[in-house]
């Protein structure tokens, strides 16, 4: 029909008529839609056979986007995409480390379904306008849906920033991830790299990219933004501020919960404010109490610790809560660590005292968090408290539950015994306790 | 020295001077201390060393209320307090039934902590206001810290709550709990309690109500106005609106959530509005997606189902989640249920569904919440979510899993069969599940 990827196109169809952009069409999509991305930045999928008439309004200017094949689920490294021929030195450098997620998934326009099967390159390609801001290398180093994700891939992910932070070509690394676990990955990441000399920012998509409302390219957009300019380092998340389509959040990655199943604001700092606000290309720092590090022009002080080890157990507590489940952790499955997520500043029923009292004389690490989410463990204030402590449990102070199981994992593969294991677990190490007193 | 429980009282402390009503010194406080109520409505505890000179500048108007001893922890009735000669019948009488915690805990002075040692009757005693909005008869019904309550307690109080609805003397009743579980009790009496002609207020107090900044005062007396002026009946939660003292939030009990550890205004209704807002004598119906049903003059339709199993697990997934957890809740511990609590809108990592297939088969009944806490599942939309409903996951739409916890282990204990329990589980009863369609 003498039309091509990027041509701006008019379609008729049922007496509407949508003017977008084609987009490219994915190989596992279905063959008789068309895809457009809408001035709104809503990407749609028409079915071919509706379509009354299809007017090329405007040709793309640069067609060197092709039709990439889906990557598999194994790690593939990906030649990076060139937008220009020449490389312009005065453009940042941003490297993009695709994990996999819906942030690189498109709809099955037959079964209304979301599939993970796009590669970096076909996000980038998707999104022309990040060229604008960037010059992004992509590679594809996992296909998942981030529920799939284990530590071995925290690993992974882990090394392979090391390898591009230590490359020194960039001066920020994206790593496009499933939202459902990505602020467990954010923690791991936030132990595993230390004295970070630039920022390393998750972006995720509470949408499909190819799909109206999809929240992709401006998250990844604002992750973007400010990998390149903020003057901080570390690892952050950034993902919508509000559910309108305007103003990105960062977070730190030690403080920052999925709190919504599906809405593009999902993700919320805890206890504390974002770091940063990115309202299109500038970014706003947040007064948060949080201290982030500076970023640095060598990774001279860059430390890689990317082992974890898994044997902990989480048990929220409620009441009808079976003790015989911290036998389980003791004698069974030869758990090293439990999470506590008691209740309130950090309680549990007087009925299990007993299990729990026999879990650390048997050797195990025993922490508590709150089930509350915001706030504070305090032991000290109710009986409930004082007797837990004096049996040997460890408060974590106002560490969320979801940090605390990943802090503990990266700690015991991380620490000589287990009294260096407890003493590392109430240190902050990476913005994951913070030392401000709450309001009372 | 002439001076008497509930007169005002001029204190001159280190060049200091407080004006405050003197208030009953509870049985296990310490003898060296005085307790006076401030204007501002802030207790203090003064050392009697301390204390230069003492001045009785008004005398309580009738000095009725005695030092009660504290109730031990077993279930006591007691009288209820008269708070003047003739029964007036134009004052609304309402039923306070204390459980504990801490709107019924006091400071212990020397070592700074908090007991749960007040009664209903010293707690109406030290907040005199009381008596200008209702009539009310107290009763001690259990002295615990809400995180000791087991199911047995809920079948307890149900049937308390049973006994004074049935008598037909309320226009409501109060429960004083411990915020702790408060939001799970709650929900127990959700669903014990069915066609309730009268509301049924849960209250708690973030801080003792003998103690600066205490909350206990306002929650009770916002409690009471909802439950004297509401139109309509159910099991609520009244608690504070806001940090500011001003407003009390009143949730409905299957949609409420203690979500910060210390905040007086920790508890929040999720997905939903309030359904009412307290402010100051009136009651505020908010536009809530809530149906309540109407309050009624007679108990004719009122129902009772106080029974709870809790062979229920909960598992809430993370990276790095042992599948073998499942087989012990299969094998080991004759569980019937497992409410996992998954990630995002309802997914557990690949490596778990052999272990979840199991325990289907094996005849457990596996139901999928979300820890994002706000949101519905939606299991068709990702691959995950489809492979999980194909093995036999339950998925229960916006319910809470702290809700999800407490109703498996009530319709356990009220269904014939396991057809039954899952489909009572997947209906609204209590308002648990609504119907709303989430904004995408």
């Amino acid at each position: 029909m003498g039309i091509s990827i990027g041509d701006t196109l008019k379609l008729n169809i049922a007496g509407n008529q949508f003017i977008g952009i084609l987009m490219p069409r994915f190989e596992s999509a279905d063959e008789n839609h068309l895809v457009i991305k809408l001035k709104n930045g809503y990407n749609i999928g028409i079915e071919l056979t509706k379509i009354e008439s299809i007017t090329k309004i405007m040709q793309e200017p640069n067609q060197t986007v092709s039709n990439m094949p889906s990557s598999s689920s194994s790690p593939i490294p990906e030649p990076p995409i060139k937008r220009s021929e020449g490389e312009d030195k005065s453009i940042p450098k941003i490297a993009l480390i695709s994990t996999g997620g819906t942030i690189a998934s498109k709809v099955d326009y037959r079964t209304g379904g979301v599939h993970a099967a796009i590669s970096a390159s076909e996000l980038y390609a998707s999104i022309p306008e990040l060229g604008s801001y960037a010059s992004v290398d992509t590679e594809v180093l996992l296909n998942e849906y981030s529920e799939n994700l284990k530590p071995e891939h925290w690993s992974l992910i882990a090394n392979k920033i090391a390898e591009k932070v230590k490359s020194g070509r960039y001066q920020g690394i994206i790593i496009s991830h499933g939202t459902d676990t990505m602020h467990y990955t954010a923690s791991a990441l936030s132990f595993a790299l230390q004295n970070l000399p630039i920022p390393v920012v998750l972006v995720g998509a509470q949408r499909s990219s190819d799909r109206p409302s999809s929240d992709a390219a401006l998250n990844l957009i604002g992750g973007i933004v400010f990998a390149i300019k903020s003057n901080y380092s570390g690892v952050f998340v950034a993902m919508h501020a509000s559910s309108s389509d305007d103003v990105i959040a960062c977070h730190v990655g030690t403080r920052v919960r999925k709190n919504h199943t599906s809405r593009r604001d999902a993700f919320e700092s805890i206890d504390v404010a974002p770091v940063a606000l990115i309202k299109g290309n500038v970014v706003e720092m947040q007064h948060s109490e949080i201290k982030l590090q500076k970023r640095a022009s060598s990774s001279e002080r860059f430390v890689v610790k990317p082992d974890y080890d898994s044997k902990v157990i989480l048990l929220k507590y409620h009441p009808g809560f079976d003790p015989e489940l911290i036998n389980h952790a003791i004698v069974d499955a030869g758990y090293k660590v439990i999470i506590l997520e008691g209740t309130g500043l950090g309680h549990i029923g007087r009925e299990s005292f007993p299990q729990i009292q026999k879990a650390i004389e048997s050797g195990l690490m025993v922490f508590m968090t709150s089930q509350c989410v915001w706030g504070r463990v305090r032991m000290n204030v109710y009986d409930t408290g004082r007797d837990l402590l004096n049996i040997g449990v460890i408060p974590l102070s106002d560490m969320i539950a979801e940090t605390a199981i990943v802090k503990a994992m990266w700690v015991l593969a991380n620490s000589k015994d287990s009294e260096s294991a407890k003493k590392i677990m109430q240190e902050n190490i990476a913005n994951e306790i913070s030392s401000a007193i709450p309001i009372s």
